[in-house]
C-alpha cells in the first residue's frame, strides 16, 4: 500500500521517477532492509531496487532487484527524463550533481514531504512490528529491575549492556545506543553511559528494541536506596504531567497543544524542562510527525513518544516516556510500571 | 594541527567560514565527539561548535562551544558573509537551503576533498586510538578462538554477541555490526549474523573495536572441523595473494595498482573477488583514501585495509582482512595469526 501511494503521486503529478539513496532511511521503509549501498528508482508503473553485490537481496514482491555495477551512472544515463522526484532532507550535494548528470534534461521536485506524510501513517503491520520492539522493550526493562533488586550490575555500562543483550536474546537489537544515568549524570539528557559506579540516588534509563526494522523508546527512572521527599515529589510531579499529557491526546489535537499543556501543568518547574515533548517513530527512533512543526497533529495511525523530563544540573535528571499509537484513540504501547521503584539495598 | 591546516586554507581562499553541520563525521573529527545535533563554524581566525542541549560539552581548547537555542538560523543570519565552505558530500539540500537563507549574499564553495585530505593522513594521536582498536579487536579474536575451542558458543549470533561483549570489557564499543557468517552465508559479503548454528565449515568472522571514537577492521576465517584439500587450497591462495598484496605497498603507489596486482594473482579466480580490495578508516570505518579513486596513492599517515575474498556462491566465502598503517614503511595493525585454524571438535 505505501508503494501505490506513492506511485499514484508521481503520476498525478506527472514525475518520471522517484530517486531515492542510501543512506535514506525511505530504502529501509520500501525494501524491509538496511542496505550498504543501494538506490531505488521508483516509477509510477515500476520500481527498481540497485542494490549492492556485498548484500542478499531481500523478497519484494513489487520492486525488481538490479545489481549496482561499475559505472552504473552511464548505464542509467537518459536525457528523456524531464521530472525526478527526490528527498532533499537526505540528497546530498553530490549526489545531486550525479543524478544532474545521469538525467541531464530533468528538473528536480521535493517529495520528502509525502515521504514524512506516507512514514508517519503506520499500517497494521508496521504496528505490529513496533509493538512487539515495546514489549521486548518492556521485558528487557523487567529483567534489569530483578539485576538491580539482587545487585547483580554495579555500574551504568553494566546495566546498559544488561539491557541490551536481553534485546538479543529476545530477537531485537537496541534501535539507539542505551542511555544508564547515575544520579547527576542524568541532568544530561544524553549522557553517555559510563563506568560510572552504582550508587544512592535516581537511575534514568532511556532505551529501546529494535525489531524487524521498527523502533521502540522507553524511559524510566528508578530509585537506588530511598527517595528524599523532595525528590520523591518532583518525581510525582513529572509522572503526573506525563499521564495528563497523554490524557489529553485525542485525533486533529496539534503537537503543540500536547507541549503547551505539558510545560503550563510543570508550572514554575517548565524551565528544567530543556527537549521536545516526544517525537514520532518508527523505522527510525526519530521521525515524523516532528512535534516542532505547529502544523502537525494527531491522526490515525501516528506512533510517537511522550517524554517530560526534568534536569536538576549537577544534581539529577527525571524523564518518563512511552512509546504510543493512536487509532480512534490513544494506546501506549510500553507498559512497563511508572510508579518510582525504590531499590531497597542501596538505601 | 588539524583546524589550523583548515583555518590556513580558509584564509588563503578568502572563505568568510567553513560550515560543518551533523551529521557529518567531520564534526568527530575536529570535537571528538558525537553530538546528537550540532554544527561547527570555522572561521580563519576562530571556530565555534553549536550543541544541542541535551548532550554534555567537550572539553575543547581551540573551539569555543555554544548552544544551539530555538530560531538559531535568525541568529545567525548575516548579509555580510560572502563565501561559505561546505561539504557537498554530507550536506543534505534542505540544509543547504538553510544556509541560503543564513548567508542570502554568500557562494558556497566544495570543501570535500580537503577534509578527506585532512582526515586521511593520520596524527601520532590517531594512530594511538586506532592501534589501540586494532589491539582490543586482536584480544577479542583470541577470546573468540578459546570460545569456540571450548564449544561454548552454539550460533553466527552467540560468536557475534561474545565478540562485541569482548570489545565493551575492553573500554571499546564494535566499529560496526559484528559479521559471523557460517559456510553459505559467507558467500554474502555482507552476510546479516543470523541465528544459524556453528557446523563443520568455514566461519568468516568480520569485526572491529572503537576506541576513542577511532576504528579497527579485520576480518578472519576459522575452519569448524577439518578442512577438505580443495577448501584448504583455497584458503592459502587467498592468504598468499593477501600477504603478497601487502608486501607491495610502497610510498606512492597508486591503490588502484594494489587491486590490479591482488586481482591478478588471484588469476582466474578473481571473479569471485567481488569487492574492492580495502578502504581507509578512521573515525569512519570507510574513510578517505578510497580505492577506487585513480589518483589516490599510499602516502605518509595513510591508514587503510587489505582485504581480498573470495565467494563461491551456496557454498562459502573467504575473507582475510588487516587494518595496515603506512608511515614510511608498512606496518600491519592487526596483528592475529592468518594460517588457517581448524577447530576440532566439529569433525
Amino acid at each position: 500500500m505505501k508503494l501505490p501511494l506513492l506511485q499514484k503521486y508521481l503520476k498525478v503529478k506527472g514525475i518520471d521517477l522517484a530517486f531515492l539513496i542510501h543512506p535514506d532511511s525511505n530504502i529501509t521503509y520500501f525494501t524491509q532492509m538496511e542496505p550498504s549501498f543501494a538506490f531505488l528508482l521508483i516509477y509510477p508503473q515500476k520500481a527498481e531496487f540497485y542494490l549492492s553485490l556485498l548484500d542478499l537481496p531481500p523478497k519484494l514482491s513489487k520492486i525488481v532487484i538490479k545489481r549496482v555495477k561499475k559505472g552504473w551512472e552511464n548505464k542509467l544515463k537518459d536525457g528523456k527524463v524531464k521530472k525526478v522526484a527526490i528527498n532533499k532532507e537526505t540528497l546530498t550535494l553530490a549526489y545531486l550533481e550525479k543524478l544532474k548528470k545521469i538525467y541531464p534534461k530533468a528538473s528536480f521536485e521535493d517529495i520528502s514531504f509525502l515521504l514524512k506524510e506516507l512514514r508517519s501513517k503506520k499500517t497494521e503491520e508496521e504496528v505490529k512490528k513496533i509493538s512487539r520492539a515495546c514489549q521486548i522493550t518492556d521485558k528487557a526493562f523487567q529483567s534489569t529491575l530483578y539485576q538491580l533488586e539482587r545487585q547483580a550490575l554495579k555500574t551504568e555500562k553494566e546495566v546498559a549492556s544488561f539491557i541490551e543483550k536481553r534485546f538479543r536474546e529476545l530477537g531485537a537489537e537496541p534501535a539507539f545506543p542505551t542511555i544508564a544515568a547515575m544520579g547527576s549524570n542524568g541532568a544530561i539528557p544524553h549522557h553517555l553511559t559510563s563506568p560510572q559506579k552504582l550508587r544512592k540516588g535516581f537511575l534514568l534509563l532511556d532505551f529501546g528494541a529494535r525489531y524487524k526494522n521498527y523502533c521502540a523508546d522507553m524511559s524510566r527512572v528508578v530509585y537506588l536506596g530511598k527517595p528524599g521527599a523532595e525528590e520523591q515529589s518532583n518525581y510525582e510531579l513529572l509522572l503526573n504531567v506525563q499521564e495528563q499529557t497523554i490524557a489529553q491526546i485525542k485525533e486533529k489535537i496539534p503537537f503543540s497543544h500536547l507541549t503547551d499543556f505539558a510545560k503550563e501543568q510543570l508550572g514554575r518547574y517548565s524551565s528544567y524542562f530543556i527537549h521536545s515533548l516526544g517525537h514520532g517513530l518508527g523505522i527510525e527512533v526519530h521521525e515524523a510527525p516532528s512535534f516542532s512543526e505547529r502544523k502537525n497533529k494527531v491522526q490515525d495511525g501516528h506512533v510517537f513518544t511522550i517524554e517530560p523530563g526534568l534536569y536538576f544540573p549537577q544534581k539529577y535528571g527525571l524523564r518518563i516516556e512511552d512509546t504510543l499509537l493512536y487509532y480512534g484513540k490513544t494506546k501506549v504501547l510500553t507498559k512497563s510500571p511508572k510508579e518510582l521503584i525504590a531499590i531497597r539495598p542501596f538505601s
